[in-house]
């Protein structure tokens, strides 16, 4: 058991830390950069967007559902802690020992931390008692394996896992932190399975963000869901009551996708083809017929008796109006990565996470139509993958997925 | 060739960038945060560390002492229109084309970028006239391949290379951006051979910088020299007249490490373990012995008889008084990358950068010392490796190595 290191008494290693570093924290505490961990939702997901990622997912290699049950308790108390910027201890912790807690961010303060925790299909069995004695009726039809897409080219290595954490901040090593305390709680229950890093959030989230450019030098997600429009949050990213399992209502789902740009093609592009594939200019971002980047995106506007934006430009393909009026929250960031000898070009791109109410009414066919059609694929490859199921908020002594063992 | 883009007329696809966003960058540029390109020494090695890194090595892939020549004339050009947060333009842009510059940082400002050149052994031959014609009494007798540590596992692509380029900036887009832009000058003369990103400087370079936590949990680089040190700086730093081939004065030697902690093993030490393995308390950073941080170390220092800093701890086996007076200038970060699925471990650790006069006389006997030794490099693994003569700076119109062609 974890729980931040307030709230214990002393006796674990890392507890000098904290007369050290109190006052510092405190202060950073103090301009406003604490993200709370406990609510009706998740932390990470209606929360604008700050500009690092670090994403984990897990394998868990216990059978017993009381060990999932524990680590999950253990993960909440121990990402409340680290959202506060408290230092994180375990009652299994030595006297004498490290501590569960490493202390690389001793002094630096909680950057707006938030980690959110999802569930893979995988945590299910098809049986009636499944994995962890979980009742086959608890998984949502919602949560199935992606189906494959055209022109994928995934990676196990880079795929899957039972449980995924996302772990956002203002300060990448407090984003790398949260992960390395929690994949040291995990020992003997789960283990790490993949990881990925993520910088430069590539969608506006808030209405107060300005929109960022991505690696292909085009500004992404003008036209994202906001986090604060409730009644579009509610229809299109929180699972509803009535929506399935009563345990995910309030929660949502997640889809992570690694999508590498095979820049070196890119880069030698015209401008003019560049636009034609995403179907927005490339300096103002305004759709194309349109001035400026917020103009409304006007899929009939013609020139010359030729389709302003094309019939196989990005943002047409991705729009609701072909997607039945359907709708995601993308919270996605760039990536970038050692590129090795041999492969002679950077590896770079795009760490795709989106939210949405129903992977098979959303993300699943709006993929689809792209991997279709997309002029903008033809630069792009994805390389790794995952979805998985958010569950509502806890309140303080509850814990992430409780409704699972009620 | 290529120039800043405020240097050349219109014509080429990336001019329109610069109406739009010329007022953009006027605003961050007056915030201060443009480090010059130009001057005796290059940036990037004097300079007060920045957060964030972006590091690549070059194989030259064509013989031609010309085009060699021109390419660090082009390099020269471009990075010091990107040091002013300037787009970048190639004369031999199509006027319709993408351009050299892919556009990602358009608004984003210069954030202090550095970009600092080198030059790895393996550009000299050893007859008289070898590659790209270069007389072989040019060769530094400093610049040899670094030999073989105790312990190390080096992998080849992360290893070497004919060139080096270190990015440096307090965004990582923007130290992204300027490799993107390099490598895409390159294209034909030089090819990407391996890359590293690093984030969270490890080492303070400058009296007001504090000491940053390494992936460890420790303060690294307390006792780091200071780039305001003059007197310092030219005695274990800057190349002096003399010292060697006329073209490296007022030059220096990088050398690069990729070093993997081994945070599992680590991590389950005890924080004694840990800090007799280092030399330093975890939390103050204090030298074992003394009190704080900044207390000056003492070697001779005992408790109980035992000496207070082990024989075996790395601040005694890496001591200027164990390594006969010589000192380095570090400049590194940590990094942190993908973990693949079956590592099962995280894959973080420090690239380690450093500057010197002469690495015969620093980074190698100092590396071997530890290597043999050091508590600490049961730790670690050094994975990647590079050793690299950085010439002086250029003045405008001259260029980044222009003394090899006098």
């Amino acid at each position: 058991m974890i729980a931040g290191a307030a709230l214990l008494g002393v006796g674990a290693g890392l507890d000098r830390l904290l007369a050290d570093t109190a006052s510092d924290d405190a202060e950073k505490d103090a301009e406003g950069n604490v993200v709370s961990f406990y609510g009706s939702h998740q932390a990470g997901i209606a929360t604008p967007q700050p500009d690092y990622l670090e994403f984990a997912t897990f394998d868990i290699t216990s059978d017993s559902g009381d060990d999932l049950r524990a680590l999950l308790q253990e993960w909440t108390l121990a990402a409340a802690a680290l959202a506060e910027g408290m230092r994180v201890q375990s009652r299994s912790d030595e006297p004498d020992g490290a501590g569960a807690d490493p202390g690389e961010t001793i002094g630096v303060g909680p950057n707006r931390l938030t980690v959110t925790v999802g569930f893979g299909p995988s945590i299910f069995g098809s049986v009636r008692k499944g994995r962890f004695g979980l009742d086959v009726s608890l998984r949502p039809s919602s949560l199935l394996p992606l189906p494959a897409f055209e022109g994928e080219n995934l990676e196990p290595a880079r795929s899957g896992g039972d449980l995924c954490v996302q772990a956002c901040a203002d300060d990448p090593l407090v984003a790398f932190h949260a992960i390395h305390v929690l994949t040291r709680i995990a020992n003997g229950v789960a283990t790490l399975r993949w990881s990925q890093q993520g910088f430069g959030r590539t969608s506006a989230t808030s209405r107060d963000q300005p929109t960022v450019r991505n690696l292909m030098g085009f500004k992404d997600g003008t036209n994202n869901l906001r986090v604060d429009e409730e009644r579009e949050m509610d229809e299109y990213i929180w699972v509803q009551p009535g929506d399935g399992p009563k345990w995910m209502a309030g929660g949502t789902y997640l889809v992570a996708r690694r999508i590498q740009m095979l820049l070196d093609v890119w880069d030698t592009t015209t401008i003019d083809g560049q636009e034609r594939a995403v179907g927005r200019e490339k300096v103002s971002g305004a759709p194309l017929g349109q001035e400026n980047e917020h103009d409304a995106v006007d899929l009939g506007a013609r020139k010359h008796g030729e389709l302003s934006i094309p019939a196989d430009a990005h943002i047409r393909l991705a729009s609701p109006k072909l997607n039945g009026g359907q709708r995601i929250l993308r919270r996605g960031f760039s990536y970038n990565e050692p590129s090795l000898a041999g492969s002679g070009q950077l590896d770079a791109g795009l760490f795709f996470i989106c939210f949405q109410r129903d992977p098979q009414r959303q993300f699943v066919p709006i993929q689809r139509h792209l991997a279709a059609n997309d002029a903008l694929g033809h630069h792009l490859l994805h390389t790794g993958s995952g979805v998985f199921a958010c569950p509502p908020g806890a309140q303080p002594g509850g814990f992430i997925g409780e409704g699972l063992f009620a």
